[in-house]
């Protein structure tokens, strides 16, 4: 998106109140993202996961006020809300972020807060982040708390995944356990000024040579990309940049690579591999959505309330239950 | 189930087959569920999740053995597999566990890998807990690893639900942030001879306040349930209960907060809404399942890839490409 283009402050609140409607799954979002879907397919998309702690809203912050500097590209920040599944929260992150971005046109700013069904915020957020994309917005940033599953959904949702651990939190164990290292493409360790950095920045070395060589079924060593070489091979190895968040350190390097990802992706063909499959399993979540709200429409409410109390009372199994109800009879 | 009713080495053998037969969705193992179902409901279900590294199988095994050598329960411990959703992984626990366990007649113990699809695996679980507790065993341990949305998904199948923590792992943080603390109706901060587990007690009390006061609304305080009194009021406050499971230490604590909170839930009518919540859930889980499936089972191969393609080529969005494929008409 050229300087000329970029969208005014009018623009960015209708495109707000739109996100509004796609989350609230309003017909007039619906029409929207039909409308605007056939743009949208141009934006890198990058997903940035990291346990609590781990300073990874300032890095990203820090990271799109940078790409900002350099001037040609405009950003988009999608922040998923770490609220609870179970309390909701508070939505503190835009006002502390728009202190430092807001006065950017090149910059957008949204937080999405968690409303505890987890397959609804997949299937709004990769609606909000199409209408991004159709808008123009060259990067999208999607931000996740690092718990388990939703970094498997970001790894489907994003391009490029940067995992942020920090220092002293005992992620070595954390990370190989849950997986994490597996679906980053980009690994950083920010608050890299603090103590403990080496061991952490050791462990994620060593952890990633051994997520490494599964992931690629032992057929290759270290030799791919390196971070001070810059050279790629066929297989991408995640680089492991230090940064600090508080300065400016590492973040030079932090772009470079998101750039060297990108660059990578297209070369290899799986860029287009990663949008079929991202295309593919939002057409399922949807499909799995419709035919349910189709269900209950024709439903009948009597019958629906007479089984399940028969499974309340434990005389039939909810295996039945649904195979009476869903009978094509019915 | 008195001892005299214990399953036989012959009996656990057949059950362990009905259950492969449920964790692979076959009509053997359907026709099993339904059968058993009117059976179940008597076990009490307890949930222990906690980060990897927390100690959280030694724990199990160790509770599970103090509360059969009280000799009147018997014990069924569901172990969920930290695999990997990308590589899958080796399942190790079993046979760890067998050595110490595996003599008594009252003890069951099973491992279920996460074969990546997180629906898929909720599903079975909630199928084998049925098996086993129409088996008769009196408490089952359902173990998973502490990430996100799994929890959550704990929480709704157990009546109870453990967390673990352990000094040192940075959990204060984590738990505040991930809700963790929110899901909890007892906490264990294990390997209590570590270094640091004032603090993580501490953190644990100070997070467990603020959590709890936000779970009733700030109607009470820390009057009700104390780990020291055993004293119950209307409002369950979850006990912090420190734990060595390499020897004994803080069990007999342990084994008494769970029959407590299962009296806790008896007396306030909450294990029937419980039943109830857990019961809603899995039916409208199969529903989906069963609505997709019954959808593939009719769709038009050739119409559904055609679709696909105009998608792939964002000649039309996915959500009018779901529109058009479930359109009664078809």
């Amino acid at each position: 998106m050229k300087s000329s283009e970029l969208p005014s402050a009018v623009n960015k609140l209708a495109l707000s109140r739109l996100i509004s409607e796609v989350e609230n799954e309003t017909s007039a979002g619906k029409t929207a993202l039909d409308e605007c879907f056939p743009r949208s397919g141009k934006a890198h998309l990058i997903g940035v996961t990291g346990a609590p702690g781990t300073g990874k809203s300032s890095l990203v912050n820090r990271l799109a006020q940078l790409i900002r500097r350099q001037g040609e590209q405009t950003v988009a920040i999608v922040a998923i809300d770490p609220s609870s599944p179970f309390t909701g929260g508070a939505i503190l992150g835009d006002r502390v972020r728009m202190r430092d971005l807001s006065g950017d046109p090149g910059v957008f700013i949204r937080s999405m807060a968690s409303r505890g069904e987890l397959g609804g915020l997949a299937r709004t957020t990769a609606g909000v982040v199409q209408l991004l994309d159709a808008a123009g917005y060259d990067l999208i940033l999607i931000e996740t708390v690092g718990a388990g599953q939703s970094e498997v959904d970001i790894a489907r949702l994003a391009h490029t995944t940067i995992v942020v651990e920090s220092p002293g939190m005992g992620d070595d164990i954390q990370a190989i356990k849950a997986g994490i290292l597996e679906i980053a493409d980009i690994l950083v360790v920010n608050k890299a000024d603090r103590p403990g950095i080496e061991n952490t920045e050791r462990a994620l070395r060593a952890n990633l040579d051994l997520g490494y060589s599964h992931r690629v079924n032992g057929k290759a060593g270290h030799g791919g990309y390196t971070e001070e070489k810059g050279v790629e091979s066929e297989d991408w190895v995640p680089p492991v940049i230090k940064t600090i968040a508080t300065e400016e350190s590492g973040f030079p390097e932090l772009i470079k690579a998101i750039a060297d990802h990108r660059d990578y992706l297209h070369k290899t063909g799986l860029l287009a591999q990663r949008e079929r499959e991202r295309l593919m399993d939002e057409f399922e979540h949807l499909l799995r959505h419709t035919l349910v709200q189709n269900w209950k429409a024709q439903a009948s409410t009597e019958q629906v309330s007479q089984v399940m109390d028969a499974v309340f009372s434990r005389k039939r199994s909810p295996a039945s239950a649904v195979e009476e109800l869903t009978r094509p009879s019915n």
